[in-house]
């Protein structure tokens, strides 16, 4: 069993509508970690290692990519596990984490503690990146000319490492774009990137959950092509994060 | 505490970039089923009852609104807690299922368990739903009119319900598209309609969450703005869904 990225299809259209189309592909990924299941997301099927590397950065089940000691990729008819091995000390206090916070008892407090672990402070990036006007519109349009994926499916998210003077370092496309940024971050870590000088570029909308896997990038400045959330500006602000939204040919805005 | 779905707010603007802004705001929204806390999502502030009912019928947690004995959502500081109240034995059911997905001893299966959980197989929706060319361009047009926060920020996505006499009869916005479509199923649960000769209306692109949302709701036909995942045609044709994509004012393509 394999996956393919895209398909293509022949839907019955009217008007407008094409009679030939590149359907991207979605397949059901479980992170695993030393044997126990951490999360199943729907994703697109590339750049999976990447992606089991991001997610236990991201989600903080690690602190660095050498914690783990051996990663597969395990194709199955309904799905992808991608296994992570790493010390029984981190995963046994992942393991205590997880089970409380899905509290099985009726403690009355559990969501409340749902609550502290989804609203989780960032580390403060500690790095600065100070970026002329043409500079960042130069980032925003050096997005769109990597996405290959989306070239053809026109349906997909990405996600990249942009350096002012190299351009994109790293670039990593998703259905999800949570799961885009979160390979990105793997593949950061896999290249031994230093995310330190680099803005991350995003195709979406930013919520909360992106300004917090940007911090963990260690990237002190993102640049998105639509608008963040109030809830994102303020969790921005609080990592030291610099946040540029609706970042189009045309012109952008700074919201932190 | 309490929360509003947008705030202005004033970024610094270049070029087109506007100089002030309606932001929509998202809130960790924690689901506590009888104490014991089902899921966290980042979620718009409204309709949040709708969200509770919604999203345990969509998680099959139970099967009827009517199995919810007492909801209630409490404000917090850092998000809000949406309560439920239901039989003992289903909680239980619901905990077993839990336990089993995340299963905390290294089997080694659970990552395949948790995959056929991603990818459960929907209950094919019996009724049907004839649509003529200018009923569909009618339904697909009448989303955008009734998005009154998308109207505000252009950032939040909408679901639905729309019958081809009556037009819209409920609808509902968030910033993530998953949970617009369990704040609708919910509210057709709460409002008591028959979801079987209507159609469900989507601004966003369809993932095969989607279409197993759909069909807990008994919808024979969606319609959205975008383009499906493969996966999501699959899933709709196993379902008896109708599934018709990038729905825009100059045409559409049907794809199951």
């Amino acid at each position: 069993m394999s996956f393919a990225t895209h398909y293509s299809v022949s839907p019955q259209s009217w008007g407008k509508g094409r009679s030939t189309r590149e359907l991207a592909e979605e397949v059901a990924v479980a992170i695993v970690v030393n044997g126990s299941t951490l999360a199943v997301m729907m994703a697109t099927p590339a750049d999976l290692e990447a992606f089991g590397v991001g997610f236990a950065l991201t989600e903080g089940v690690i602190e660095q990519a050498s914690e783990i000691s051996r990663l597969e990729v395990v194709n199955h008819d309904l799905g992808i596990e991608v296994r992570l091995w790493i010390g029984a000390d981190k995963a046994q206090a992942m393991a205590a984490r997880r089970r409380q916070q899905s509290g099985p008892t009726g403690c009355g407090l559990c969501g409340i503690e749902s609550l502290k672990e989804a609203m989780r402070v960032s580390r403060p990036v500690r790095s600065r990146l100070d970026l002329s006007v043409e500079k960042i519109r130069e980032a925003a349009s050096s997005l769109r000319p990597v996405q290959s994926l989306n070239a053809i499916t026109r349906a997909v998210h990405a996600a990249a490492l942009w350096h002012p003077d190299h351009g994109v370092l790293a670039v990593c496309e998703d259905v999800g774009r949570h799961n885009a940024l979160d390979k990105l971050a793997g593949r950061a870590a896999q290249m031994n990137l230093d995310a330190g000088h680099c803005a991350v570029l995003l195709t979406s909308r930013v919520s909360i959950e992106l300004i917090q896997k940007t911090a963990v990038l260690g990237a002190p400045v993102l640049i998105a092509v639509s608008a963040p959330t109030r809830l994102a500006v303020d969790a921005a602000q609080a990592a030291g994060i610099t946040l540029i939204g609706v970042a189009r040919d045309d012109g952008f805005e700074v919201f932190s």
